[in-house]
């Protein structure tokens, strides 16, 4: 019997999936900090390149891939779909659960599936630097990646508790290449005056977004560089759930039931579901699953409005489920997930009924990620393991009823930068 | 132009290739440590399940995998065949580079290959509980995965200083429900005369193979397993090569000109190298390249003879290259290549002139490292580093040349858990 499913490298999407044309309640444009009014092209310029504001806005549903990152791309892509056979057999569930493993690419995570491009398209505007912020450090892993293959210089500014907590994420990004300072820091007009205030200040990813925007907007050889929320970033990410809607066809499924994903930012969540979003538009039965943590539950008890990105208010704002963004969520493992707003695209789907929210204690989400690493073999990062703890429930919710319900995960990252979280885990110091 | 050649899960090896019985000089049987004597099947019985005993011994040249492990097998394999072409533009050479990737197991390195087989043998002859050693990690990492999926007691056995300086990878083993405890410890009597002594005691391979022999011959229920070294260890590994010659075969290559690996005990070159050894014994013109540390030079600078596998003279004598059992190599990061021995198998290859071995310093070896990470993306275990290191040599000197030569390597396991070794070595802290 096959339980896992492999492509050539030919089989990799050559187009991105935008779901944006296909909402029953269209997106509403970003509003500028400063005016309040819509933030236009001209606005996002200093930021970014032309390439990805105009994928930002675009109402086109299918935007080619260049060639160019193509050929990065398929370093890792297309990606696996698993079937869980081994899971499935330990909760004696009539379901069936796949997932695609996303955590075969060199950073471990999605996150180089939108950084590849825009390194890309910012090189080919004759950008020749990126600044970024990072957390946990699996986006600037990514980011310093995908600056290796196309020699451009990168940036990131680590939130300082998590550079001193995290030094393999560091000493990572420095073997591809990338500079990183700990966040505050003495290189950004607002890391100094943090710094003046509180030498030993432990960072936050707000911060860091605000330290790595002056950066990129004082300088004209840098642009800024997101790993989640923008629509642009998303759209990157539909080459996950597009492989895995070819690869599901290989294993004689027309459709599965329930597509999940842990959401942060949105983009893994996203990338997933977003090419099964459609369908459950057009009418299709496909449920459609976000997963976040009780400790940051955006999604579940946030406001639908517009707010900031950061907690600076330097960014345009967006219309988004938020808990607002000087909303600081408390210090759980899964670090990627800690962020008081999300993707307007993800907050639409929701908004709309068209996607479900749950929200998880970290001790069940570890919980199952024990249960996974113990059955599969693989073990998870924090953020994916929020995912298979639905995943299970979901199983177990199908074995209750006795249905063969066909359950889809993303299987973002894994977690084998993060064992210090499994041994507060298994050593009974995690909290809730 | 693909460039990765992944297999579906039914092109698997259904048996392991035995080099043993086409060697032009027969192996020699291992000898008995206190009567000197050649040692037979109840010699071993102690410690390894018959079938395993006479996988070490036996004439066949095929034999079959069971079900049961090839149902573990393919939650990785086969594993992607790569050709390196970004790395070949870096170096401009005219040389072909492949490499065949073992880091996608889920402990990251070829050790599953033998850990699964060893683990599924034991349980079948009802063995509850098996006890290993393990120096930097990656073996106890491998049983302990293995464990798991057949429901077995794993004891590990870890060198102290490495318990203390990797604390991830005892939670990787503790993860898969693994028991990790610093040698020398207070389990066996080994390890309590050695503590009486000093407390304090760093430990060391040679003792933690005594204390683990020890569990096992003490105790009814428990067996013991190495994770390189013997013949049926390296016969496990040959899954490597045999799917290597299919997967070149689809890249169009008859047959490589060079085919190298690193070599500490022996597993993961053996592994790719033997069902090419095969070839050479019979005339092709293929070159076997054994790659290891100037700090323990085994096959370059090491003796021909019987010696024992470990520093406390425990267990049988095998007729290997060895810088004597009493040899303390300097604690390099390549842990892995830290061994006195070698492989009779490779040892009696190198011996007749069917393999060549060389050495290198360290610094050179994270230098090619570094260089592979930021062209191919992937960041390599120091002890995979010697075998780039040797590929890029080789790519450089067809350069010279001017020859079109196909190397193939063997990417035997990722540096993800070894970052502190770039750490040292991008800050100029390594020493040769």
């Amino acid at each position: 019997m096959t339980d896992r499913w492999v492509l050539d490298q030919s089989a990799i999407p050559s187009a991105w999936f935008n779901i944006a044309p296909s909402l029953p309640e269209p997106l509403k444009p970003p509003l500028h900090p400063a005016t309040g009014e819509p933030a236009g092209p001209e606005d996002l310029a200093p930021l970014f390149p032309m390439a990805l504001i105009e994928q930002e806005m675009t109402p086109q549903e299918w935007i080619d891939i260049p060639g160019e990152v193509l050929d990065v791309l398929r370093i890792w892509r297309p990606t696996p779909l698993v079937r869980a056979t081994r899971l499935e057999a330990a909760l004696g569930t009539p379901a069936k659960i796949f997932f695609k493993d996303e955590s075969v690419s060199p950073a471990g995570s999605h996150k180089p599936n939108t950084a590849v491009p825009q390194a890309f398209y910012n090189k080919a505007e004759g950008i020749p630097r990126l600044s970024t912020e990072t957390g946990a450090g699996q986006w600037g892993s990514a980011l310093s990646f995908a600056g290796s293959q196309y020699d451009l210089e990168v940036q990131v500014y680590m939130v300082a508790v998590s550079y001193k907590q995290k030094p393999y994420r560091r000493v990572l990004m420095e073997t591809w290449g990338g500079s990183v300072v700990p966040s505050p820091s003495d290189l950004t007009d607002v890391g100094k005056a943090v710094l003046a205030e509180n030498p030993d200040h432990p960072g936050s990813l707000g911060l860091a977004i605000s330290e790595a925007i002056e950066d990129a907007v004082k300088r004209e050889d840098t642009h800024y560089s997101l790993g989640s929320v923008l629509n642009h970033v998303i759209l990157h990410q539909t080459v996950i759930g597009l492989e895995a809607k070819d690869q599901l066809r290989l294993a004689g499924i027309e459709s599965p039931d329930v597509v999940i994903g842990a959401c942060g930012g949105g983009s893994n969540l996203g990338g997933i579901s977003l090419p099964f979003a459609k369908d459950r538009i057009e009418g299709a039965d496909v449920r459609l699953l976000a997963v976040e943590p009780e400790s940051c539950p955006t999604l579940t008890q946030g406001r639908y409005e517009y707010d900031f990105g950061d907690v600076a208010g330097m960014t345009p704002k967006l219309e988004m489920y938020t808990l607002g963004h000087d909303f600081v969520p408390p210090p759980i493992h899964a670090g990627g997930l800690r962020y008081h707003g999300d993707s307007p695209i993800i907050s639409n789907l929701v908004k709309n009924g068209l996607m479900e929210a749950v929200a998880y204690p970290q001790g069940k989400v570890f919980e199952a990620a024990v249960q996974f690493a113990r059955t599969e073999g693989l073990v998870p990062a924090p953020e994916t393991s929020h995912a298979v703890r639905a995943a299970i429930d979901e199983a177990l919710d199908a074995k209750e009823k006795g249905e063969e319900r066909v359950i889809l995960f993303n299987y973002s990252g894994h977690g084998l930068l993060d064992l210090s979280a499994y041994d507060d885990y298994l050593n009974g110091r995690l909290s809730d």
